[in-house]
């Protein structure tokens, strides 16, 4: 098969490669009929994430068709249209017991599942694709659920819902701020209106992201770039700060930002990958009440958000801005990497 | 009457002072009859608390008894046997109806209420103090709570309990680690115990405090000062950290311990005040599915525990190793502040 292989940072390749086959009998193998790319799949090829060896087949996201199950896999059958979870996970083990699937500490040749895909084993982007525990980390898609919807589920819709509304305990009246309208900041931006929030605030630097964050539900932009936008911030509270602060970016700044406009009691919840270390003001924060959480999707609330897909509660095609054939993934990539001019959210790339 | 007032840093004197008046209908005036000196206090006297002018009357814990009561004041009646808490709140703002007592918007001549006393208002280490909003502000001690366990209600044991341990949503059959045992960290000890944890690991430098931290409960303790501290913590869990990890000191060390040992899906509660910031190690956090809190005592929690030391199950007394007459109060700082020499833990000032 064809699949885009990671050659060491700046380099990779679309290019043959062996088919995958099952190794385990919770093994399944999925013709991919839909995938997307990454920020993270950026950040490999940029060398920031030294644990991806050359070689790895890339992606965590995707919509495919199973053509092959394992004797254990009980719950999908060949010919199956499922989501490929970014998170792999036995479902059995005490971390997924809790919910906690990303830390899934089961043992598939590394210490620990989670986020393999793309990873520490062959990714989406790509022909074909094995799934361990492919009954735990795969989702039947339902009639009427569209391949650019789908898609989302696999990674983004989870990621803004978990680590940034659920872990920031978005409830009813708050005052959301979303720091970053990035793909995953407009998905926290679209699942915060779930909580009832009475103001979503999108902060960004980008005029288009703003104002794509309008049309995600937020109700209020701030441009970052402006020299009074924590004035702007707070404006929009009763002076007091934001209930919640999303972090949807992953540089210092920004989490800064957040920890700056929490009100008393308030959450910051961190969903950006970050690089570096980050000075947090503990000096003022100490006596602040504040909760601050990072993480990983557990992917635990999948299903959940797949119902409200089904239901057109979540219009999570929206964030499909460009569409490309599989072979064409170089391009799809460049329009990707350079999001700003393109304008792209999320990139399809289809079979 | 006579108080400890402060002269700026590093001065204080025990003086005469006007009497305290009921100055608004809300108001109690208490004759003080046990209070004590808080780690704050010390911080106070080395100019640490800018906010605390010349002239203060320090102290924000104490027992006594209402001499005088407004004409708005409900609940309490002159003669009643009180519990002075450190925070002081109306009671009915936003923050008081969801239980922040410590971010209080009522006005009382400065922005808010909360940590007020012996702050930015005359407070407890002296013969007489007024409490303003007394109805909320005020707790009746039981008959037959004396006042050395009643004390340890004004501040430690609820921030240990609010702040550590609930903060950090002890749970049954955690691991807990408590970063510095001091008077509040062995109050974090002696009340995550309510919550049922499997173990609580203290971790300190000082032997005696270690010892003590045996006493209150700890079922481990770890020399902080070992260079393999952090194995002999990781050697207490299944490998992958504790649950849960209490702060109880106030440096960017201690804290960073915590971060360290906590694992994947645990809880960091710092209690301790920081005077500095903190680096943040975001880069390996941000996939950790940790939460991190801050925050002063609300004392939300102080009827409970009052209920618990009642009813012997809190044994709140054994905090108290030494006790002097109010007007030896300088011999107690002195024995407060040496405490690694004298090994005190609360120093009472009886009247």
């Amino acid at each position: 098969m064809k699949a885009l292989v990671f050659h060491g940072p700046g380099s990779k390749a679309w290019e043959d490669v062996a088919d995958p086959r099952i190794q385990r009998p919770t093994d399944a193998i999925v013709r991919i009929d839909t995938t997307t790319i990454c920020g993270t799949d950026l950040h490999i090829l940029k060398g920031d994430v030294p644990t991806v060896q050359e070689g790895r087949v890339l992606g965590h996201e995707g919509v495919g068709t199973i053509t092959a199950v394992g004797a254990g896999v009980q719950r999908l059958a060949v010919g199956d249209r499922v989501i490929v979870s970014c998170i792999t996970a036995c479902g059995m083990c005490e971390y997924c017991r809790r919910g906690l699937f990303s830390h899934c500490l089961a043992d598939e040749g590394a210490p620990g599942l989670g986020w393999v895909l793309g990873h520490l084993i062959d990714g989406t982007q790509a022909e074909q694709v094995r799934i361990p525990f492919a009954d735990s980390s795969l989702h039947k898609v339902p009639e009427g659920v569209e391949d650019a919807a789908a898609v989302m589920l696999s990674d983004i819709l989870p990621t803004g819902f978990e680590i940034g509304v659920r872990n920031g305990r978005v409830s009813p009246g708050d005052v959301v701020a979303v720091v970053g309208a990035g793909p995953v900041g407009l998905a926290a931006v679209m699942t915060s209106v779930l909580a009832g929030p009475s103001r979503v605030i999108a902060v960004d630097l980008d005029a288009h992201r703003l104002d794509q964050a309008l049309r995600f539900g937020a109700s209020d932009v701030v441009d970052a770039g402006d020299p009074d936008w924590y004035d702007q911030v707070m404006a929009r509270t009763d002076g007091l700060g934001v209930d919640v602060a999303i972090e949807a970016v992953g540089v210092p700044d920004t989490f800064t930002m957040c920890t700056r406009i929490v009100r008393p009691g308030g959450h910051v919840a961190n969903v950006g990958v970050h690089g570096r270390p980050v000075e947090l003001a503990l000096q003022e924060l100490w006596i602040k009440d504040v909760t601050l959480t990072t993480g990983l999707v557990s992917t635990s609330t999948t299903p959940m958000l797949l119902r409200l897909v089904e239901q057109h509660k979540l219009a999570a095609a929206a964030f499909a801005t460009h569409t490309f054939a599989l072979d064409h993934i170089d391009e799809a990539y460049e329009v990707f990497s350079h999001a700003a001019e393109t304008k792209a959210l999320k990139v399809l790339l289809t079979r």
